[in-house]
């Protein structure tokens, strides 16, 4: 199915540096949350080597203001390095695989561990409004229109389940002046509908807002 | 203003084992974002070191569907201990804070940090989602009448600062049989509404989802 698709979206993980880290931190938060107080691990030995890591990255860390510059003066899939949902660079994202798909749609897959555990498992509701709302962002980008999100609306339908590569469809509907609407769904492997979503997106120029924060932090 | 407040609606934090590595793991999380590809920090050495800590805590992980059972089978503040928004095991979690505030009405902090960017400086839309979606289920929770979310409807209203203490107020509105409606916001250090939420709930047992999902994983 893939090989009708159109290049992806997001950017690929290269295999060493930060984003082999970041493999290996995902796997850490999980294996936090699995342990939980009933592991055998030697949990206050994690701990410390942690706290070891912590300290070295951020005695070796760039500006936060120039690290925020950096981010977003880069050019096309760089610029998905660093976020929740898809970033290589972010251990907070399960990660979302997206391509484009058609003319205006995007398809990707997610699959979720158990940290992103709501009810008894099962997939937070939470999580699936934010792999929605990030693919509705992506789909605005990749139909070439992008803008903020003003309103979005969630309907959820039966629960997700954990541990199962979901599918996650978005397409842009339409677009009128400054107004963009968009739809997308989280789908079981066998195309039931879990979540789905209707956005009101909004054309804004961020393009200041990264260096403005940066002066912000600067001034404080 | 905490002194007038009800007893915490989250589990406190312990000062060693797996919370002590969770905050650790927090730090780590935000030093490999704030890196990115341009720190100083040897990033070959620190993912060496991640997977490391990743097998000895897969190695001595407690069985999967045994902990899901686990998990679930506590009482009180425990079973808010992994949650991916407040819960001290899951190094996703900003964490949130919330408290009691009145008879049917929460109120939380949370500060959000680099890896939860979404456009330049300011927190992703997704992450307030999920944390309004959490809230408003504490605000059921609270008032006396839990259920699952059903619709999430969220307004955004201006930009959400990065790295301030962010207000989170979730409450109750009302109950009509089966079906709950809960609303809430996240507003700036000064008062000034974010993002808000409006959420139908429905009242669900879901007692018996623990065990049934322990039980897949065990025939699989």
């Amino acid at each position: 199915m893939t090989d009708e698709w159109a290049p992806e979206l997001v950017a690929e993980p290269t295999k060493d540096g930060v984003d082999r880290a970041v493999r290996a931190a995902r796997r850490v938060v999980d294996g936090l949350v699995r342990a939980g107080r009933g592991s055998a691990a030697d949990l206050e030995g994690v701990a410390g080597e942690l706290e070891r890591l912590a300290d070295h990255l951020e005695d070796h860390a760039p500006d936060l203001g120039e690290r925020i510059r950096q981010m977003w003066g880069v050019g096309g899939l760089e610029m998905t390095r660093h976020d929740p949902v898809t970033g290589p660079e972010n251990a907070l994202a399960p990660p979302l695989v997206v391509q484009g798909r058609s003319e205006k749609e995007v398809s990707g897959e997610v699959t979720f561990g158990l940290a992103y555990q709501g009810p008894p498992g099962h997939v937070h509701g939470g999580c699936t409004a934010l792999v929605l709302d990030h693919a509705l962002g992506m789909a605005n980008h990749w139909a070439g229109t992008s803008g903020m999100t003003a309103k979005l609306a969630l309907r959820y339908h039966r629960r997700t389940p954990l541990f199962v590569p979901l599918q996650v469809v978005a397409r842009q509907v339409s677009v009128d002046g400054r107004r963009i609407v968009t739809t997308g769904e989280v789908l079981t492997p066998d195309g039931e509908v879990c979540v789905s979503a209707e956005g009101l997106f909004v054309v804004i120029d961020v393009s200041g807002a990264a260096a403005a924060m940066a002066e912000t932090l600067a001034e404080n």
